[in-house]
């Protein structure tokens, strides 16, 4: 009972959370139950229902398989199902009329045939990299309604009667899907692809606003790093890469809605998305490097080359910080960013710099570069020992 | 026509690449068509359609969705389908029986409401990440065979027949998958997940002893890196995540085959593909850093320590060469890496020797330290400039 119990508060706890990150997804839910009963009706009210016959479980069936959370999830899949439900259609019933005229012991012998070739080759189909992103659904019902029709034309009688109803009802199902997630609360993945890359962006921003307080800063100390909230939050952003690409692909289908318009150039945000990854993974090089390798002790020697190297980190992760925050606004509200360049120019400014400093003192810098290498070598060893360990 | 031949040329070298890349696909493909081939009999064969009439179609449709190019992906989809087409199927039945007791009037609102509470709950449960990474189709197929049982059994009288009808005729669709997948050259997700890791560490370990034989050799010159081919190997491991994961859970469904046994430590891949991951992620931030600053030249100052570092360097990148070559091959052959923890100890005293050796005067080093930080600082504000640039 205690066990039953623990995993109750476990559950509602998920439950909260899952809600909590995401209030539409009991929209959704609704929207999904809807669908259904709209879709249902065709089956309880009886002048519809004859029109329609047994095809009418189509129907249901399209919205159950058809219905997904974003607008373009469900348009996509829905366009697919139609256009591939008609083509396949279309060509069971030619392969019919051909195997048809081979006579009765032809005809089965034919129709495999063809039902090999065809699933055969639409497979292969799958594997190319462009259909695979856009037309999976669509290969894998061509597939399954040109074997039925195909197949099925060798027992039942009226075939054009059947294509016909089996085409409406897959209308009806996907119209009725495209009516309550376009018109019931929709939820656009070009809105959410939107907002997760300026969201990003400020991750970015919040990381080295952060490292500018602790390490950079006048009193700053560089302690107990791991323990902030800031350090870890660049991490989702390397992970954000199949979410961003499957609410891309998504985003491609939706029609003009709202500030986006119909050739909005998602492909930027692809790009936009794949720089901030990069930018993210050399904050885990950089975070990595100040939590393992011990602070060395504050000196006396060098004490203005020391000051120097500080003030111009702390330029640079501020100049940085800033610029992207502009971005990110700048991609929210839609407008050119005012001042990023400024800002990017400021930073690189601080690089340039801190370089030719450094590098005055032509042995050490020297040294500085190959003891760079060096480390950024010994930090590869240490993840290669947690290899060799695990 | 110019156009239409270009493409021609395009399509077919695409398709020799999908070939070669991995010469199992095109087995896939036949495979598919055989299972097709092998159901339609269902139909051509006038006794066996008796028994089972228009449901055969099921059989056809299960064949279609169910079939995926791995052993593991098929026997998920398989068992999630069987087993939701059961659990729904019954309550659906039960649904029917209490919604007949409110009589014709309120029949239909009663199985509406079912439908509606079922659907949206099991549509919630899609949200929650371990349902969704292992028995997201299955909770698809649940909500579908409700509503079509629940549904049509307003309509259907010969209720139990048609539920009896359907769950067999989806049992051959399952089964004729099975046995295709598993006895025709069955491509297993395992042994893919089990070369993929330990073909990311041979990967990064190319990636090392090129460095090495480049930058930290004798007559190393570490020029026009960027077009060398082990410069760019690491890349594939960065991204190599998604596919990884759905191995990962295709595996799991698997039984024991060849060196595998049942309960195979697949999270130990995982584990492994994580950790391969973080190394390639502190490759990219080497590699990016050596490409984008210049090579300062030698000088007479200080040639000792210049040495030392490069020696260092050249130990720690072939020993941890050495070392991930080795787990790659134990992972390989599965016995226990006989000398990786040797090499790893190597380097892990490499780079100490250094560090220390560095650290003994304590002025540079502090200045060290400081230089490394702000490098990697500006090698951060390059990729903010990327960003704001693109």
């Amino acid at each position: 009972v205690e066990r039953m119990k623990e995993m109750a508060v476990g559950l509602s706890k998920k439950v909260k959370k899952i809600v909590k990150d995401d209030p539409r997804r009991v929209a959704h839910c609704f929207k999904v139950g809807l669908a259904l009963t709209i879709v249902s009706i065709f089956y309880y009210v009886t002048p519809l229902y004859e029109g329609l016959g047994v095809s009418t479980m189509w129907a249901v069936l399209t919205v159950v398989v058809v219905m997904e959370y974003t607008v373009g999830g469900t348009l996509s899949k829905g366009l697919n199902r139609a256009f591939a439900t008609l083509l396949a259609g279309s060509l069971g019933v030619g392969a019919h009329q051909i195997a048809v005229l081979c006579g009765d012991k032809g005809e089965p012998i034919l129709l495999g045939l063809f039902v090999f070739t065809i699933a055969a080759g639409a497979t292969f189909s799958r594997f190319i990299p462009e259909i695979k992103a856009r037309y999976d659904y669509g290969v894998t019902i061509f597939i399954l309604t040109f074997s039925l029709v195909a197949v099925s034309s060798y027992r039942v009688e009226e075939l054009i009667q059947m294509a016909h109803q089996r085409v409406s009802t897959i209308a009806i199902g996907v119209a009725t899907c495209l009516g309550t997630t376009v018109f019931v609360f929709p939820v656009w993945a070009g809105e959410d692809l939107h907002k997760q890359v300026a969201n990003n962006l400020d991750k970015l921003a919040t990381f080295l606003e952060g490292l500018e307080a602790e390490c950079f800063g006048e009193k700053a100390r560089c302690e107990n790093l791991e323990s902030k909230s800031f350090f870890q939050v660049y991490k989702s952003v390397l992970n954000s890469k199949p979410s961003e690409d499957s609410l891309f692909n998504f985003a491609k289908w939706e029609p003009g809605h709202g500030q986006f318009g119909f050739r909005h150039p998602w492909k930027q945000y692809q790009k936009l998305g794949a720089l901030s990854r990069q930018c993210a993974s050399a904050m885990d090089t950089l975070s990595s490097y100040i939590t393992t390798f011990p602070k060395s002790q504050a000196t006396a020697t060098d004490v203005e080359l020391r000051l120097q190297i500080r003030a111009a980190c702390a330029e640079m992760s501020s100049e940085s910080a800033k610029a992207l925050r502009e971005l990110s606004s700048a991609i929210r509200t839609m407008t050119a960013p005012a001042s990023a360049n400024r800002h990017v120019a400021a930073s690189l400014e601080a690089a340039a710099n801190l370089r030719s400093a450094l590098s005055e003192d032509v042995a050490l810098s020297e040294i500085v570069h190959l003891a760079m290498i060096s480390s950024l070598l010994a930090e590869l060893v240490l993840r290669t020992a947690g290899i060799a360990g695990s």
